[in-house]
């Protein structure tokens, strides 16, 4: 109760420490509260963290800023779960010598004040280890000697009495802010990642033939020349036979036709097996070595769902809800059914080995080779079975990453992501405006999801081909490209149709494709050399050389005269500074008056830049305050700029 | 673990808890809450409340809003510490309700549904007690009367089951959201108060003779006729004699001079003791009386600080801190010193002894009929040692009111209420134009502070004269003082020097008064009438008749034309309405057009007011957006409006 520090407004801090913050290896942490005290006395403080079950914590002092924030910043390089506290303490020491030097100042006699800091000094030794302690008493002696007071009052105002009152903190009474304030430290990849989709059924070189695992094992090498270190594919387990969707969504299925590699198992297996049409396991393990040589990872599609068929049916009823006339509760969305598909009950009584199993079925990919996982619609399971999977995976295999496919309500996202997920789709792929997209991505990156929600833009997926691209030319799909690749330190393309830029809507006037992969085999040219490929290729290439781009964090706006023209700036730091400015109009050239930001850039009067445009390798140098561009959507749609301040 | 609601972002909360919300009698506790589940089932979600300590739970259900936004208002209407929790779950009974629906419009089939209606009917009703229960079995049994199907339907359809499945939520796996919220409910003085403070040693009626409790006893009739309800005195205790200051802050004083009443503390007694020069404990009991006769509360200064004579000092060493030379701290703030003051020092090893004495201090002036304390400079004192002070108090005098004088940053003010001050003093006393004012009470009314901090705006106090007063005229002092009474229902006005419009400013350049009555008896002329005390007598005469300025919580600003002219509208209810418009230009007439808010009066479509201007008892029909107002500062540099919204 003699504590006088008070600590509040913590930051980071996720519902009051109940999640924790993320970063990857490297990333900085920054700390903020508000501490104060009663009094005028002199406040200290402390950020202390170290990995979970360590013995020892690392410790910073904060920086006391105006109006009673203190802050530090400081940055973890190994993977792992840390815990983080503050303290705050009236240092009586630091306060002594803070008057000391006012008294002198007003020419006052302090023979007192000497012997007071001697006595502070002492007190303050009693609680450091022996060698610095004597460096404490040391001072003690010299301020104690009275015949030297001349050479007391000067040794109080050296520099480096200064730094040693700076660098040895007097804690008394401290108070400890720890509500149990996490760090989940993960790797690079967590933030920063290039995804390639492919249905491995469509990986065939021939028409006619549907693709295998050895197909798609052939596509590596060119999905990796372009650029790419993620490849997902879509469930690779045998697909149910009762009830099998046809193309296009139809509810009967014609004999021969694959179904949705979603509606997951028969008598063939489930979640644990592949689909023989395929290939064996043996041929997958052998794609995830050869995707491994290419410096790529295989990401598996986890769909926590089952086709009636499902041997889980007969094993495990009690996982299921039956109705009262013994029949299977199907998915359904009233008036609607699904029948191909059958969810779990994560509210069934079995609910402990329901999780068990599921925690199984992600352990034995994992040690297949599988660290990264795309998952299935998360927000139609429980959260708390995420939470919890997630972190029973992680105690083994902490570099496993999840992507959580939740196009759902905000809340609900941002949810799923304190539960544990790595990464998380967007809502980028309907953002099309300036103002949309600024908005939306300055909440992603300047908000508290910053502390957990890691972005992941994706332009189309299998399920999603939005009205913009719908009818949509080669420019609209580059400019969806390059705003994914740019503004997001990870994205994905749903490869094949993509590249292939199928923009053909589906029948019913919704968001989807027509005659989609989900239902059907699909053919692609593998050797597809197009604009947008050769673009893809080196803005990939970009990505990987300009650390700028590596995070999604470091973006700011800027100002520009046209609403059709988005600027942004990506700092890491003042040598890596990447300056994108983007049309939107695939039509027209645009053109317009951006504004230097100096104070992001720290030029404190005149402007004098040199830009190297790394998409057109052309340089610009910028004099002025606002400077002029024109964009051609016919030839690049965006200045990728890397921006070099000079004298 | 079967939980699946999730509940986040609840407001009112105060530090996750650690704090609780403040609430006077009758008051409105509006609850928000986040809460979103897996899937797609129907969520549900209450708030409960009851006083701590007591059995039951009452509970009222949360309405859906969008995004995930759920809410509901209650209102406590006996005094007491409340908790509050939030509990939510997924609604089979509601969920299958709403899929019964979707589906029988569709026209479907549905005779597993009324199966499955039946034994959800039944399992909701386990959950009720009997006579409940019985509702819900009395459908289930006509829902499972198979000959009868379309009866069963159309009862599904009613009206009836429709309320019934409102009303009876039935809950399964719920989510239970409790860290430990509280409401402290507290008497209506709490929010809304009209202080008067005096120095009793200047209630004389007479020039050359110290006043006396006897003389302030006389000014009750006038001051209660004028409309106050809260009576402040500086300090009654004795005063130091060691170091006493002198006129205008004098380091030593003259024989003869009284000495600042803060300085508690002589040969005479301490902080239980009465200064004998204004009388006896007899004197200041019966003054209480009479104050009470008048509707009048009298207020008690708890300054706990000592003069270097204090009997403390000797009784109790212990409490204070000893230098090197055996003297005693004095209060400093380097390289000052204040050797009329003494700290007590709240990190010495005794400090249970001190805490206890200081209680009881408290309690010996609550045992007097003291309910209202005035706390000097609280800030300088551990704030845990408050949060427990007042808890302790409250646990036997619930209705005891703390005004905090924290003159400090504002996170310390902000702690000081978290920790139990009912009022606070504010910078009202320096926001002097539109826009400062209209932000710092947005802030004090729409951020968190609303809920636990308690606003009272004091023009001037004995420490401080703002510079817009220093020579200014009565119409200054009249805007100030109208500013201070309509914006905040807690005001007040530090009296003689108030009525007499004191504008001499100290000659040491600060916001003070020349000639502080801290140091000095002045003499006012008590029988004083003049434009301010007339309109004093006047709009508090007004704050107790209209409901709308009995609340700091109802003020909205709204659109003005013209920078010197602020407009606020507080809004009770549709029949409490109040509507100021105020002019700062003390010197010229202001003209503006001011918008009429119809949002916020409801108004649809046409405006058709008729305002009441309860100051000059003026009519005006206002039937434009925009209208034309015009302020004299010589006249009523304000409306004070009642609005009756005419159809």
């Amino acid at each position: 109760m003699r504590q006088r520090a008070i600590i509040e407004n913590v930051k980071p801090e996720v519902n009051g420490g109940r999640y924790p913050i993320k970063r990857v290896t490297g990333e900085a942490v920054h700390i903020q509260a508000d501490i104060f005290a009663d009094g005028h006395d002199a406040v200290r403080a402390s950020v202390q963290f170290r990995k979970v079950n360590s013995k020892n914590w690392s410790e910073l002092l904060l920086n006391a800023r105006p109006n009673d924030l203190f802050e530090a910043q400081f940055s973890l390089e190994e993977q792992g779960i840390y815990e983080y506290r503050i303290i705050a303490w009236i240092d009586h020491l630091q306060n002594w010598y803070n008057s000391f030097l006012k008294k002198e100042a007003a020419g006052q006699y302090l023979s007192i004040e000497l012997e007071e800091g001697k006595i502070l000094l002492e007190k303050a030794a009693a609680t450091y280890p022996k060698t610095k302690a004597r460096i404490l008493t040391d001072y003690a002696k010299k301020l104690a000697d009275k015949k030297r007071y001349k050479e007391a009052i000067g040794i109080v105002l050296s520099e480096a009495f200064k730094k040693m009152i700076a660098e040895y903190p007097f804690k008394q009474f401290e108070t400890t802010y720890n509500p149990g304030l996490r760090i989940i430290v993960e790797r690079k990849r967590a933030l920063f990642s290039t995804w390639y989709e492919v249905f491995p059924r469509s990986a065939s070189p021939e028409p006619g033939r549907a693709g295998t695992f050895r197909d798609a094992e052939a596509l590596i090498p060119r999905i990796a020349s372009m650029g790419f270190d993620v490849l997902y594919f879509p469930p690779i387990h045998p697909i149910g036979e009762l009830n099998r969707k046809g193309k296009n969504n139809a509810t009967n299925s014609e004999p021969g036709e694959p179904g949705s590699p979603w509606a997951i198992g028969s008598q063939h297996g489930g979640h644990k097996a592949v689909n023989a049409e395929l290939g064996t396991m043996k041929d997958y393990e052998q794609l995830i070595k050869t995707a491994k040589n290419h410096g790529i990872e295989v990401a598996l599609d986890l769909a926590f769902q089952c086709a009636p068929d499902h041997p889980y049916i007969k094993e495990h009823p009690e996982w299921f809800i039956w109705r009262p006339d013994n029949t299977i509760m199907y998915a359904e969305n009233p008036p609607k059914k699904y029948q191909d598909i059958v969810p779990l009950n994560f509210e069934c009584e079995a609910w402990e080995s329901l999780w068990q199993e599921l925690k199984e079925v992600t352990m034995f990919w994992v040690k297949k080779g599988i660290k990264i996982f795309r998952v299935d619609n998360p927000h139609t399971k429980s959260f708390n079975f995420w939470e919890w999977c997630i972190a029973e995976v992680h105690k083994k295999y902490p570099d496993v990453i999840f992507l959580s496919e939740a196009f759902t309500r905000p809340k609900r996202m941002a949810s799923l992501a304190k539960k544990g997920f790595t990464q998380g789709y967007t809502y980028f792929t309907w953002r099309t405006n300036k103002y949309e997209l600024q908005e939306y991505i300055t909440e992603l990156t300047q908000s508290e999801l910053r502390e957990y929600f890691r972005p992941n833009f994706w332009p189309t997926t299998p399920d999603i081909l939005p009205y913009h691209l719908q009818g949509a030319g080669e420019n609209m799909f580059i400019i969806r490209y390059l705003l994914a690749a740019t503004l997001s330190s990870s994205y994905g393309i749903y490869g094949g149709a993509f590249e292939a830029m199928d923009n053909v809507g589906n029948s019913n006037g919704k968001e989807e494709f027509q005659d989609s992969e989900k239902y059907e085999v699909k053919h692609y040219n593998w050797n597809l050399q197009n604009r947008l490929t050769s673009l893809m290729t080196k803005v990939n290439k970009l990505r990987n050389e300009q650390v700028a781009l590596q995070s999604t964090w470091n973006i700011h706006f800027t100002n520009t005269s046209n609403e059709q023209i988005v600027s942004y700036v990506k700092k890491e730091d003042k040598e890596q500074i990447i300056w994108c400015i983007a049309s939107f109009d695939a039509h027209h050239n645009q053109s317009a008056f951006v504004e230097v930001p100096k104070a992001l850039l720290g030029i404190d009067q005149f402007v004098n830049l040199r830009l190297h445009d790394l998409l057109t390798d052309q340089y610009f140098e910028w004099r002025n305050d606002w400077n002029y561009v024109e964009l051609n959507p016919d030839y690049y749609p965006m200045h990728i700029l890397r921006v070099e301040i000079q004298k």
